[in-house]
């Protein structure tokens, strides 16, 4: 097994005890068997309290939990007898929606436990501004918003607590990967700056904090991962140490696409950066009955003869439908010109399109029913389609800035939730993601929490980070004049510039066909 | 002015403010100034809360507070404009019977003012092993001490507060020098291992320790000076800090005589340390009529045609004797002859000496009334003189141990407040101090605060510690067959050997003569 030098550490120290010829300090005989380890610490006054009767009791034969605070080893607690295994971590991804916590054995790296929930932030505001708003000026409000975020991961500590036995107590670590509003939030600083000319932010690296300033059950040191800039937070400085995209030539394009969309492009010579609202319908938020991915909700689409062929989430009757639904709904009506490329529906192709008034917007317009009493209104399809064309534009202006070709891309990581579940042909089919070999498009799930537990477990992985933000450069898309263009470009199924998705051509070309 | 480097820092930052340009976080823009200035550093979260607003109401005009946590540098917290001369720290002595705490400007040097008090820990016990044995074994009990001595700082602090304006928060850091058993008791120690054999403490080197962990109310962190052994305690570190007897060639000797006697002999190649019990005497504590050196003592005693002349602080009527006094009275009986040189009052000598029943005993004895209805008794000199002997006897002990002649040492610090008090004189007609040239003698006072004070201001006196506790080695007094010997040597008046006492027998030749 390789051994693991995370951000703790647990050391079995077997000591002799006090005797006429060796009188030295019981904090000094600790001290001493670490350095003989190798590591030179400091006690923490409670673990000085901890040192009579316990070391005495257990015959000397003690545990030493220790934890990195950025600068050196801090002696957090003591154990009797050799508890070296029980060496507990958490990574959390601290999304604006979800929280996901990682429980994981730092001796052998094995993930123990993984517990998610929404995030109490949602209270002030379901959308990250107006909790901004929320919170502006007003020092009592910053707090609240503070506290429902401590109470987040308290609550998720104490579901894993319920769940392996393992207390938050005894966690010597926890790295916390999130966007700049979530880290402002989580140690109690204003994020307007974050949304405000010239975008400095409060803090982009705030390093190891105490978890008990935090406010944070845990033993030791909280580490945030540090930002590039105000919407290149530490959420995306982990997803690229998840994925490597830094290390080697090759070149790699990483996007975590969800309310925001994110994305890096480089090697490990050059991480171009650009992030940009991709808008909510991603995650089902704007779509009539679009819903989060929950049981029922409807998350693979096929359209064959006339008729929806569904899969939901859990196999229940369909509720709505999800982001992987979504974009394969449009795929198949797309496919079988049930919408042209404007997106359009076309009510002769189907009896199952109809003019109905959407209940949204109280505005007559045609919709397809893909589910008994379900229908997909035009403009849920104009607000998906504007989604998908913001997330594309950004793929293809920074490649267009960079001067980088599709092809010289290597590998197209595709992180979030939603990069995990939907399906790749689809996704290409409406030209949301590129027309390129289906293997180089790896989906690469919840890549925020992915790099914090990998922190978590490899120190040296510090200096990574700080390679990784050196190598960084800020590419601001809604600078440009033109990126409005090619967004408007990229609202054409898959796009107006039919070459660049001739896979998707010769599938339309088939279908014309088979109807022939 | 020579620049002062002390455990902690102000420094005045002049930023520009965030633009278009230049947006850095706060964060990063503090600690980029700081660097400029040669100071990496960390910031604690409560310092990252203060940045918004004060930075921008500030004009980007801030004075960042910096404490030194033993291995690097946090900021402790920000202030708008410059206030680098408003910068404060805290020198303690933490006596077992009183604590002295020192308020000192750590820009300019300067001491602001002083405060004392009676360490609360007495309700606890008068004598150290009184609220040892209270303590052992007894975590509720440990902690009512460990909070009692947090309460007499935190006292002493609000003292300073009153007096100077300057609150406990604003002070970056504290060094605090006590014995073994009192830094045991402060940070919640059980003490009972420094009076047990192996007599392997706890912590004798605890370190730099946050002050909010000791529940203690100044920012930053808390350094206590480290011990040696479980007699030699941070108190003597200090002073020899304090006298620097560890450099240079010449070798030095430093006593601090309290209920304690702790004794240090050496030079920059060694130092050769002892300590033991003293006796109360010193302070007033066994002798009927003693006192503490408070107004009305009697501190000074001249015995001319059978009438004494006596000296009382704050010139008030005689209360009581304290250990100057004493001292003076026992010389003067002595070269009048009214002792004898086992230190037997000779009643034909005056009508001032008369047979009387000791209230503390019970015994009829006799005793020498030196002030109205204030009577020194036969079993008061007898307390003393074993005092003075246990003394004189750990210094001739160390000199025979290890070679060194009286004349061979350079110095005689006499440390503590009796050594500041005692009338070096008398101290020596009594067989107390060694007959030397006077001039060899000096009084240094509070050496355990003025150790703390030197580190608090210089942070190289860091290194010069370790040298110091590299250096020492200890000298057992108790473990060695003829220490019990030599002690009864020393019981006479002002020897047994006259010849070591050549001026001694010198003046009561004169005396004789004079009587002629």
């Amino acid at each position: 097994m390789k051994p693991i030098h995370g951000l703790s550490r647990k050391i079995f120290l077997k000591m002799d005890p006090p005797s006429e010829e060796d009188s030295r300090s019981s904090q000094a005989r600790i001290l001493d068997a670490l350095k003989k380890e190798g590591v030179p610490a400091s006690f923490s006054p409670a673990a000085l309290r901890q040192l009579y009767p316990l070391c005495e009791n257990a015959g000397w034969k003690v545990t030493v939990s220790l934890g990195w605070n950025g600068t050196s080893w801090e002696i957090l607690f003591l154990e009797p007898g050799n508890t070296e295994n029980d060496h507990y971590g958490l990574a959390v991804d601290l999304g604006s929606t979800s929280v996901y916590m990682r429980l994981l054995n730092c001796t052998s790296g094995e993930t123990i436990e993984e517990v998610s929930a929404y995030n109490r932030q949602i209270a002030f505001g379901e959308d990250i501004l107006t909790r901004i708003f929320y919170a502006k000026d007003n020092p009592e409000h910053l707090d609240e918003i503070r506290r429902a975020t401590i109470k987040t991961l308290t609550e998720l500590s104490s579901m894993l607590y319920e769940k392996t036995g393992v207390a938050p107590s005894k966690c010597l670590s926890m790295v916390v990967s999130g966007n700049m509003t979530m880290i402002h939030f989580l140690i109690g600083l204003d994020p307007f700056c974050i949304f405000q000319t010239p975008y400095a932010v409060r803090s982009d690296a705030p390093g190891f904090l105490r978890a008990s300033d935090l406010d944070l059950p845990i033993a030791g040191y909280v580490y945030c991962v540090p930002g590039k800039a105000n919407y290149l937070g530490g959420d995306i400085t982990s997803g690229i140490l998840a994925t490597e995209i830094y290390k080697g030539e090759k070149i790699s394009l990483f996007f975590d696409v969800g309310t925001n969309g994110e994305l890096a492009v480089g090697n490990s010579s050059f991480l171009l950066c650009g992030a940009g609202a991709a808008g909510p319908a991603l995650e089902g938020g704007v779509v009539q009955t679009g819903m989060r991915a929950a049981p029922g909700a409807v998350e693979s689409v096929s359209l064959t003869d006339d008729t929806f062929h569904l899969k939901t989430i859990g196999g229940e009757a369909p509720a709505g439908i999800c982001g992987s639904g979504i974009v394969d709904l449009l795929s198949e009506l797309f496919l079988n010109g049930w919408i042209n490329l404007q997106g359009i529906l076309q009510p002769e192709k189907s009896s199952l399109i109809s003019i109905r008034k959407n209940p949204d917007t109280g505005i007559e317009e045609a919709a397809v029913c893909y589910a008994p009493g379900l229908y997909f209104y035009q403009n849920d399809i104009r607000e998906f389609i504007s989604t998908k064309a913001a997330a594309a534009t950004m793929i293809e202006y920074m490649l267009q800035a960079s001067g980088i070709r599709l092809e010289d891309i290597d590998r197209f990581y595709m992180a979030g939730a939603f990069g995990a579940h939907i399906h790749k042909e689809s996704a290409i089919n409406i030209g949301m993601y590129p027309d390129v070999d289906r293997e180089r498009i790896l989906p690469v799930g919840n890549t925020s929490l992915e790099g914090a537990a990998k922190l978590l477990l490899n120190r040296d992985l510090l200096a990574d980070i700080d390679r990784i933000l050196d190598l960084m450069s800020y590419v601001q898309f809604g600078a440009v004049d033109n990126f409005v263009e090619m967004m408007q470009a990229a609202s054409a199924l898959p796009h107006t510039d039919e070459k660049r998705y001739p896979s998707v051509m010769k599938k339309l070309l088939e279908k014309a066909r088979e109807k022939v």
